[in-house]
């Protein structure tokens, strides 16, 4: 849904308004941002509204403007402006989201933070504190804080490109969830601009902090809706000084899962606790001749961390134990590093190799009770057969956070396969887990917003959004508000 | 500061509106309550209102009627009465707060959530979750879970009376937080009943969950202010096997200060790390004789944890040189439990001890970044010295909260405390620090509000308030509002 005209409309809360922005009013618009910004970073051309109208969603939705600020007093500025003027603004990063949160609904300004907005600004080790500009890519961070013997934990799989600032927004995860938490957990405060350009202060450097409420809280997986992030201070760990991987395999689906849950109550918490499914193991084995087990129902592959080579050994018995008594055929442990990159390959790779299944992948990140992950693999089992696509699963079981791809070959088969993902959201509800585990709503899970929240709920989440931003002008028409 | 009028002021949101409630409109309200109630859960007897009037402030401050809900939905159509008649209402579990959260400003309603609140709904041990209403006392939920091997670690000093939901309230931490975090990090779910009698559910029994605004956060530490909890789930651990206490004497308190944030950043993380200087050891010795360093200018008690003996002994190893690297004259370890309980006799009785230097004792719980503990000391030293008060500091500095005591012998000189206690305040603010580590805001620390907040964020926060409850029902004339 390539968008070409320069109008667009704008939801009010609760507010039918609809209001066109038509070609002069974007050209004076550009005036002004060229004026306060200098013209490199204030731009409405062709190639610009294209570099910045898609995301890992692959929809393509243009802006009128993409405005890069140099800093958070050109952010506040900008806002005021928009806010002003009522025109709609997305704050974005690298734009790797699955849902489309950093793309617009429908025109406005796209506000890309990589340009300027990213650099390191201060390594506090001290007080095991790194503070950051939103445009730091993860994984520069992780290799910084390392090179000074420090781990910032939070891995998502778009690590490479994707921003903190993003991270933050969308509340992103990865594999070391399972042991380590999520971004949330990382966050200690959040410098942000408010759509009127007010520059607040939320959260501290400090452990403890209760006196307000708490900002810094409801902004992370806000998506960009209620505030523009300016600079994130996060909490880093020591980086512990030995990991070992390990894999098992399992005849049933079921038998993995009841291995995860299990595992993960019994006082030990690996690092990660991946999984793959049989469809997911086929399409590796078939795309990378690794010599995989074909025949098996599901495998586990598993990391330990700690400082001491009893830890280590301590933690993968307790597995081995787990694994055993939930099915597991065979245990394997990684000998050395390499040999545990090899464990992992299937996992790192299973992401592009289900591709074979079809044309589409619709791609999902439902998140249930550990315990109910049984439950839920069965009942999407029903779903594949009732509907008739493929459903590999994988993902981060340690967690209980699945990702279902239901792959359409046909593509007259679309709206059938998104009634599927329809079918599985309600599953996931139903077994008291949610929409999302981390990709979080945008535009694309916007009208499943309904199965998850109650009408109350849904008044309260706009309730909020308006206390931040009257005027609507912050990325909206996302998260089903 | 007895309240014994029926009459009281409200304060809308900006709207400086205040309305009085005669004795007849006080009548009605209560032969509604008692209808819908029943007599016995229906109170506006003196000995009711005076029992529900003070929290561990021991300012009293009279509700005009006490209400014992049986259920959700009777808090549900208590709000919804409330909302409809403008009545304030404030939530209160034990009453064990230290800022005046659970009782009213000026008159209004108390809703008791101890009496019939109080139970444990669901240990689901396969997730090691656990579902309570708000009127659970913290120790009990502690024991009931230990007694299934698993494990709540916040342990605020009042566990014996707080509530679970006040601890939620006021995001309550404990001696365990070094290592484990506070309440917030256990928080998974929360249903709420907002001010126009909704009821809601925030978060999930998933590990992650980014669907929607992250309400659950934003609840915990509001004090009451935003919804009325009537039920939470919480997140568990397994109990670890071993643990571990040890106590470190240094000559200065700058020394054992630096040698807290030096053993934090090593990547040995204790269970719980705290500290009392010169005046809390010489006031526990004078009042129990236990043989106590009270040349020392600082001790700090240590616990590790674990699962191996090799883990315990690493940890006091690394924290033994860490210490000894930052002048501890003496460091000694737990034979066992026994012998680690009179190790930690000193920080359990300090708060009682203090006593002896003064009549009225300002105890406030700021926070800093650990590394600037050694600064934040030496400062309160010179607030003791400039106010001539006697200011004996201990508590949590793994997290670098310090409970400061300025104790005032002469009730005269309480203004001057006054002054001192907002000088240090001012202190902590430019230390990076916060107003409140665990104790939150309340009535007792709203004026200083301002020393950390700008009218900016203050707004915002006045905004939040508004999204949640517009006529202000909720707690009002709390946390600087």
């Amino acid at each position: 849904m390539k968008q070409k005209s320069f109008n667009y409309t704008h939801k009010k809360h609760l507010i039918k308004d609809i209001f066109v922005q038509n070609p002069q009013d974007i050209q004076r618009h550009l005036l002004y941002f060229e004026n306060l910004l200098g013209k490199e970073n204030a731009k409405a051309d062709s190639i610009h509204k294209l570099a910045y109208s898609y995301d890992a969603t692959r929809e393509e939705r243009e802006p009128d403007i993409v405005l890069f600020p140099r800093h958070e007093n050109d952010i506040s500025k900008i806002l005021q402006y928009c806010n002003k003027n009522l025109i709609p603004i997305v704050p974005r990063g690298a734009g790797s989201g699955f849902t489309g949160g950093s793309i617009v609904a429908k025109g406005g300004i796209v506000l890309a933070l990589e340009k300027y907005m990213n650099k390191i600004l201060e390594l506090d080790e001290k007080n095991l504190i790194v503070r950051v500009q939103p445009g730091v890519i993860n994984k520069e961070l992780q290799n910084f804080v390392e090179s000074h013997g420090l781990f910032y934990p939070p891995d998502p799989a778009s690590e490479n490109q994707s921003t903190i600032g993003g991270n933050v927004s969308e509340n992103a995860g990865g594999m070391r969830a399972a042991k380590y938490g999520i971004t949330k957990d990382y966050v200690m405060a959040i410098r942000a601009v408010l759509p009127n350009g007010d520059i607040i202060r939320a959260g501290k450097k400090t452990i403890k902090d209760v006196a307000g409420y708490n900002v810094a809280g409801i902004l992370i997986a806000s998506e960009g809706t209620l505030a523009v992030i300016s600079e994130i201070t996060l909490k880093l760990l020591a980086k512990p000084k030995l990991k070992r991987s390990a894999m098992g395999i399992f005849d049933t689906i079921e038998n993995a899962m009841n291995a995860v849950y299990k595992t993960m109550g019994s006082g030990v918490t690996p690092v990660a606790m991946e999984f793959l499914d049989n469809l997911s193991i086929r399409a590796v084995e078939e795309k990378f001749h690794k010599g995989l087990p074909i025949e098996a129902g599901a495998i586990l592959i598993t990391e330990v961390d700690g400082n001491l080579d009893s830890e280590i050994q301590y933690q993968l018995i307790q597995i081995e134990e787990k694994f055993k008594e939930n099915g597991c055929t065979h245990f394997k442990i990684a000998k050395d590093d390499k040999d545990g990159e090899d464990l992992w390959f299937a996992r790192k790779n299973v992401s592009q190799s289900i591709s074979i299944y079809g044309k589409k992948k619709l791609n999902e990140d439902i998140t249930v009770p550990r315990a109910k992950l049984p439950e839920l693999l069965t009942a999407i089992q029903g779903v594949s057969e009732k509907y008739g696509f493929k459903i590999p699963c994988f993902g981060h079981t340690g967690d209980g956070n699945v990702h279902t791809n239901v792959m359409v070959e046909d593509l007259n088969d679309l709206e059938k396969g998104h009634e599927a993902i329809t079918e599985i959201f309600k599953i996931a509800v139903d077994l008291e887990g949610t929409l999302s585990g981390e990709h979080g709503i945008g535009l694309a899970k916007a009208p499943f917003m309904n199965l998850a929240f109650s009408n109350a709920e849904m008044e309260l989440f706009r309730s909020i959004k308006k206390a931040f931003d009257p005027n609507n002008i912050l990325n909206p028409n996302k998260m089903g508000l």
